[in-house]
């Protein structure tokens, strides 16, 4: 049964396909963990191992991309199969990028560790990635499960995760007006939120990605709200 | 002749996905320009131009993004067509990002308009997108004339970008630092420069993926520099 065993060979070729790509899921997932550890526990020792993990996404990226164009070229595939190979390709360039935000963040931790004083938009930084960690589970939860109903309430979230960054530039802006020692380290969390949000827009992207190999249909195109940063304007006082 | 038939629709087909890679390519270019234009010369008509220019680019990608699957299904392409089809996702993703990040740069020019003292800091930007832009447009050069000896140039620009993003990056903590109404539209003005080298980024990118395209190779993964601006601190004078 030759037709059977490359049927096989396939499937198991997409399983590891899948597999790989909850590998680099959990892999991101604990390297932006950390990378806020990191910096709001001050602990560069942590930020260097979150650096030196980056190279494992990578490396995974690289080998899905290379793996994906042998099955299409091999295999032929069709219809579902197609929209299920090219789905990787583009959650693993998701998942990339969010390491590389991760590690973005983590290298920020030199740069914030002395001079803050006030410790409330570490609060606020912790409480922005545990809404995008996990925003980022739940997609990667339902890429495991195909349980695409489940992905209106990843969308809602994304909106309060906007929202929440829109607050913490304006904080973070207030802390800058009120005293110029805190404008470095406030600088660089400003980054750290931004690079945190975008965390959430993979995980959006990623959603919409899992929809499509699913449906087959794309979401449409525009989401209802983004984060109302760019309006923000605070005069010292 | 039948399979010369298919050839040539085949034919016709690579062509209408790098014509439209090209036109979206000119798109981003001058969204990216006028959004920086409309920064430095305060005119919010020009950035409302930009903000609904966006569109196209969203549209453009979807389209390339359904078009290349049905090329794939229909014409089980090999080798190097393969490779063509699976690259042109990959720009089309990186252009319409692009697109993004000039958005974002012209959504700020409200915020960033009154209040700024120095004008310094509008050259450095300018200076900044002339460079990225310059990137972007060569890269898409190589795209269209296939001439992967001309990407070496390509690297060592996206050193300069990094290099004059942390420079620009330092100088807009230091404004920061000398007068707090300075504080709203340098930040906003540090998210743009962020945004602009995001952008020679995206460009690595695209002449990482022509290369892929034109070899069949990957170049090594780790750029050789990145920019320094996560170690800027500055004190107080």
């Amino acid at each position: 049964m030759p037709s059977h065993h490359i049927v096989s060979a396939y499937d198991d070729e997409l399983k590891h396909l899948t597999r790989k790509i909850a590998a680099m899921g959990g892999h991101a997932e604990r390297m932006v963990d950390q990378a806020v550890s990191a910096l709001v526990h001050a602990d560069p020792a942590l930020a260097r191992k979150v650096i030196a993990d980056d190279l494992f996404l990578d490396e995974a990226q690289r080998d899905i991309d290379d793996r994906t164009i042998l099955m299409i070229a091999r295999r032929q595939p069709l219809a579902v199969d197609l929209r299920e190979i090219i789905g990787a390709i583009r959650i693993a360039a998701d998942l990339e990028r969010v390491g590389d935000l991760g590690k973005n963040v983590a290298k920020r931790t030199i740069a914030v560790a002395d001079g803050l004083d006030p410790t409330s938009p570490f609060r606020g930084l912790q409480a922005l990635a545990d809404l995008a960690l996990t925003q980022l589970k739940d997609v990667l939860d339902v890429y495991a499960t195909r349980a695409v109903d489940r992905l209106g309430a990843t969308r809602d979230r994304d909106d309060q995760i906007d929202a929440m960054y829109t607050s913490l530039f304006r904080e973070l802006l207030t802390y800058m007006m009120e005293d110029p020692r805190n404008i470095t380290p406030c600088t660089h969390l400003l980054f750290c939120a931004k690079n945190i949000e975008r965390i959430g827009d993979h995980a959006t992207n990623i959603a919409e990605t899992i929809y499509y190999i699913v449906t087959g249909e794309q979401l449409p195109a525009n989401r209802p709200k983004e984060d109302k940063s760019h309006r923000v304007r605070i005069g010292p006082s």
